[in-house]
C-alpha cells in the first residue's frame, strides 16, 4: 500500500511501448540506491556470499555461519511447543484424531477448533472478522492478563502477523492531505520495520531517545523534548512504544507507563503500545504490565479518553511461530463506530490464514494444570530463554570494551561497544558505520551475523551491535565463544 | 490500502476529543448505506436471522439451511485432498514421519520442504520473494501446462491467495493522479470481489458484456463497444478476463483467446486474465489453454510486446484449500527491472504464510503416476466435479422458464431465470431486484441460498441466479431437489 505515493506522483499513464514504465524505472534507480544505504543490505549480501563460498567448499576459519540478526526462533533451533504443533497437525488432517497417540487435550481442541469451520475444515474461508468464538476466548484471557479490566471482543482484530495490524492503524491514522505531515513520535533505538513502515506510509517519524545509561528509561522529559522540535515541521498525532523492548531488552515499569500515557493525555496523542514481546519477561524484578491494564487503573479521565491500539503476536514469546502469520490489535476508547469502520476498512485486505486464527487461541489459551499436555507445555516455557539470557549478558558484560544494560525482557541483547579511535578511523576510510565495520570483521573472520546499533538508531558516538537470544543454547554458547575470540583480537588490532 | 483515498480527504487532523474521528463518522454513514446496496448483503442477513430461528427451534419447512452462495468446496462437504493433508500435517508435526503411516512419497516430500525452511520449520519467516526452489517448480510445471513455453521463475510472486495479487497489481495499474481515472474494461457478468477492488482503488469499471446466447462468449466487437463508450469518461489502461469463467462458466477457445490478445496488442491495454479455475474444465471438448501459451504461439509482435499478468490459486481447482491462502501472479513481458520493482514494492506488504508456499507446491506438482499417493489422488481428482456439473444443468434446464447455458468449467451454474411479469411487478412493490426477489424467496420457503444476477451484472431485463457445484453430490442433490419445488410453486403463484 505504500507505493501508491510513488505511482500516484506518475504523471503518464501510458503503457510499457508508449512509456508507460519509463518513470516506473526512474524510481527503480532511486530505490536501488536507498536499499543500498541501509546498512544491514551490505552485511547481508556478504553473509550470502559466505554461504556460498562456504557450500563451495572455500577454506575458513569457521566451518558454518550462524545468522543470529532476527527475532525468528524456530530458524535458530528453538523447537516448536509440541501442544501447538499437535492440535494443528489433527486440524490440518482430522485423521491423526482417530489414533489415540495424540493426547486428550490435543484432540479436544482440534475438535473444537474444527467445529468452528464451515464444513470442519481448515480449507473453507473465514469471515473477515475472524471467528466470533476464538475473539470471544481471547478477549477472556486478555481480561485476566489485566486483573479483571474489561476487554470488549469488538475491540479486537485478528490479521497476518502483528505488524501488518500495526501499519494499518498507523496508516488510518496518516493524513497525506493536510499541509503539515502527519508525525508519530518513535523510540531510539527501535524496531527497523516500524520505522519503514512510517516512512513509506509517508508520516514523518519524530525520534526520542530512550536513556540507556538508565537501562533504557523513556523519560518524558525526552518525550517532551522530542514534541517541541517536530514544532512547524510536522504533526504529531501518535507516540509509539514498545514494551518489552526491542532492540534493548528493558521492560518498562508501571510508573512509566502512567508517565507515557499522562503525557499522551495532555497532548492528546494516540498510543500505539507494540506488546509483542509481552511473554518474553526475564528480569526477577520486572513483570510485564499492559498499557491497557495502566490505563483503566489510573482511572477517569485517562482511563475513558485516552485512545490506545495493542499489540499481539504468535510469532515472538514462547511460541516462536513466525511463518504461521498472525497477530492483533485490541482498540482501547475509540468510538464503537469509529472501531467498526476501522475493521471494516482493514478486513477487506486482510488475508490471515484459517491455521493462525487457531495458533491464537493456542496462544492466548495454553493448556492449564492438570491437562497431559501441560508438564510439557510448562516446562518448556519456563527454561526456554533464562538461561540464553543470563549467559549471553554475563559474557557480554565480561568483555572489555562492552557494557549491556540488564536484559529484562524481549527477544535480543543490544550491548554498547566502546570502539577504539583507529577501528572508527579505519570505518570511515572503508565508508562504513563504526558498528557496521565492526559487524563486518566479525562475520568476516568468525561467520556470525549480528546486526549493528546505526540500523536502529542510537545516541551519536554511541555504538551497538543487536542479536537475537531466542535460539538454542548451542547457537547461543557458538556465538558467545566466537564473538570472544574476535572482539579479543579486534580491540588488540585497533588498540 | 483502499481507504487511504477516503483518509486523505479527511481535512482535519486532531484526534477524538477535538474532532479526529469526526469525519470518519460521516463516512461511516455513507459506507453503512452503500453495504445496505449490496444485494447479498439483505439476502445474508436473513439467511443469518433463519440460521438462528432454526437452532432456536422455529418450524420451518425444512431442517437446515444450504449455503451454495460462495466458491467455497469445504465449505460444502468437499472432502480435502489426503495428500496434500499428509504432507501439510507432517510438515506442521515432523514427529508424524517416524510413523510408517503415512505413505513414502508424503514423508519425502514433507521433508523436501522443510528443507527449505530455515531451522527446518514452517514456524520460521520466510524470505518475502518466497522459496526459490519452490518457485523454480512452479516455473518447471507452468512450462510443462503450456506445452514448453519458457518460464522465468523470477516472473512469479506467491502472496496471500490469488485476490490479493490481483489487488496489488490493478493497484500499480491506477493513476489517481491523472486528470482522467484509469479505466479497466471489466466483463459482466463479474467476479464480484474484483469490480469491489478496482472502484476502491479509484478506478473506473469498463463494462463489456458476454454473449449468453453465444455460450458468454467474449466478443471482440464487444469489447470495441466497450471502449469506444469509455472515451473522455476515464483512460483505459487494462483488460480483464476470467478463464474459465465466474460466475457464467464458460472455457474460452484458443481462437477467442487470440482475437482477445490481438484487441490488448492493438489497444495497448494490459492482460489481466484470472485463471484460477483452471484445473475445473468439465466439457468434453474445451480444454484450459493459458493465455500466455496463446500469447507465445501467436508469435512476434505479439508474443514479445503484449503485457499480461496471469493468476491462480489453491482456493479453487479440486484443491480447494481457501483458509490457506494461497495464490501466485505470473507477469509476461514486462521489463525484468519493472518486475523486480512491482515485486518489491508488493513484497512489503505480502504475508503469505509459509503453508500457502507449500499448498503452491502441492497443486503444481501434485502425485505422479507410480508414487504410492498417486491412485487415491487421482480417483478424487477425477471424479468431483463433473457428476455435479451434469446434474446440476440438466434438472436446472428442464424447469420450466430456466434457461442455462453449457457448463464448460468454473465453480458455478448461472442459468437465466425468465420471471413471470408478476412476479417482476411484485419485486418492485418490494423494493428488490427481481432476481434478488426470487432469491429471497428461495431462502425463505426453502432455505437454499443461492446469489442473484444482478449482483455480478447481467443484461438489463435479464435474470439469473449463481450457485456453487463445487459441494458434495448430497448438497446439489438436496439444492436441486429444493430448487424444482420452490421453483414450480412460485411459477405457479406468479403465473
Ligand atoms: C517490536 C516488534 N513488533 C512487531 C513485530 C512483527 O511481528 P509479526 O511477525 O507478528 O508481524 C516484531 C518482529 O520482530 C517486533 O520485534
Ligand atoms: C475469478 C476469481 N478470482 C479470484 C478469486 C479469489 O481467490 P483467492 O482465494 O485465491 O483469493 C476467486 C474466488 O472466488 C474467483 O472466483
Amino acid at each position: 500500500m505504500h507505493y501508491c505515493c510513488f505511482l500516484n506522483k506518475r504523471k503518464t499513464n501510458t503503457l510499457k511501448n508508449c512509456g508507460f514504465w519509463s518513470k516506473v524505472l526512474i524510481h527503480i534507480h532511486q530505490n536501488v540506491r536507498s536499499i543500498k544505504q541501509l546498512e544491514y543490505a551490505v552485511l547481508a549480501r556478504r553473509a550470502n556470499q559466505i554461504q556460498k563460498e562456504l557450500s563451495q567448499g572455500v577454506r575458513k576459519p569457521y566451518k558454518e555461519l550462524i545468522d543470529v540478526c532476527w527475532g525468528d526462533p524456530h530458524s535458530m533451533d528453538v523447537k516448536p511447543l509440541t501442544f501447538v504443533r499437535q492440535v494443528l497437525a489433527a486440524c490440518v488432517y482430522p485423521e491423526l484424531m482417530s489414533s489415540h497417540k495424540l493426547p486428550l487435550d490435543v484432540r479436544q481442541r482440534a475438535q473444537w477448533l474444527l467445529g468452528r469451520c464451515d464444513g470442519g475444515s481448515v480449507g473453507s474461508y473465514l469471515a473477515p472478522t475472524g471467528i466470533p468464538e476464538i475473539v470471544q476466548r481471547m478477549s477472556e484471557s486478555i481480561r485476566s492478563r489485566d486483573g479483571g479490566v474489561p476487554c470488549n471482543p469488538d475491540n479486537i482484530f485478528i490479521s497476518p502477523g502483528s505488524q501488518w495490524s500495526l501499519t494499518n492503524i498507523i496508516q488510518v491514522l496518516v493524513n497525506n492531505e493536510a499541509p503539515l505531515r502527519t508525525g508519530i513520535l518513535t523510540p531510539v533505538p527501535c524496531h527497523v520495520t516500524t520505522i519503514m513502515s512510517i516512512k513509506s506510509l509517508g508520516a514523518a517519524v519524530i525520534p526520542y531517545f530512550l536513556s540507556e545509561e538508565h537501562g533504557w528509561a523513556l523519560q518524558v522529559e525526552e518525550l517532551q523534548r522530542a514534541l517541541e522540535s517536530a514544532k512547524g515541521g510536522c504533526n504529531p498525532v501518535a507516540l509509539y512504544v514498545i514494551n518489552p523492548g526491542n532492540p534493548a531488552g528493558y521492560v518498562q515499569s508501571r510508573k512509566s507507563i502512567q508517565e507515557v500515557i499522562q503525557f499522551a493525555s495532555e497532548k492528546r496523542l494516540f498510543l500505539l503500545a507494540d506488546e509483542v514481546y509481552q511473554d518474553c519477561v526475564y528480569g526477577k524484578n520486572s513483570e510485564f504490565v499492559s498499557y491497557k491494564r495502566v490505563l483503566a487503573e489510573m482511572g477517569p479521565p485517562f482511563s475513558d479518553t485516552v485512545e490506545l491500539a495493542s499489540f499481539h503476536s504468535v510469532s515472538k514469546g514462547f511460541m516462536g511461530e513466525c511463518g504461521l502469520r498472525g497477530g492483533y490489535v485490541e482498540l482501547v476508547n475509540l468510538d464503537p463506530n469509529v472501531v467498526k469502520y476501522i475493521f471494516n476498512l482493514i478486513c477487506k485486505d486482510s488475508t490471515t490464514p484459517v491455521l493462525a486464527h487457531f495458533a491464537m487461541d493456542l496462544m492466548m489459551n495454553p493448556p492449564r494444570p492438570g491437562d497431559p499436555s501441560y508438564p510439557l507445555y510448562n516446562q518448556v516455557r519456563n527454561n526456554m530463554l533464562v538461561q540464553n539470557v543470563k549467559t549471553a549478558h554475563e559474557v557480554v558484560n565480561s568483555l572489555p570494551g562492552f557494557s549491556c544494560q540488564p536484559v529484562e525482557g524481549g527477544a535480543f541483547v543490544f550491548p554498547r561497544v566502546f570502539l577504539p579511535p583507529r577501528a572508527i578511523q579505519k570505518a570511515k576510510e572503508e565508508g562504513m558505520q563504526p558498528d557496521t565495520f565492526y559487524c563486518m570483521r566479525l562475520l568476516e573472520e568468525m561467520g556470525v551475523l549480528v546486526s549493528p546499533g546505526c540500523e536502529y538508531g542510537q545516541k551519536e558516538g554511541t555504538y551497538h551491535i543487536r542479536f537475537c537470544i531466542m535460539a538454542s543454547q548451542d547457537i547461543i554458547d557458538q556465538v558467545l565463544k566466537r564473538l570472544t575470540t574476535f572482539h579479543t583480537k579486534f580491540m588488540k588490532d585497533f588498540s
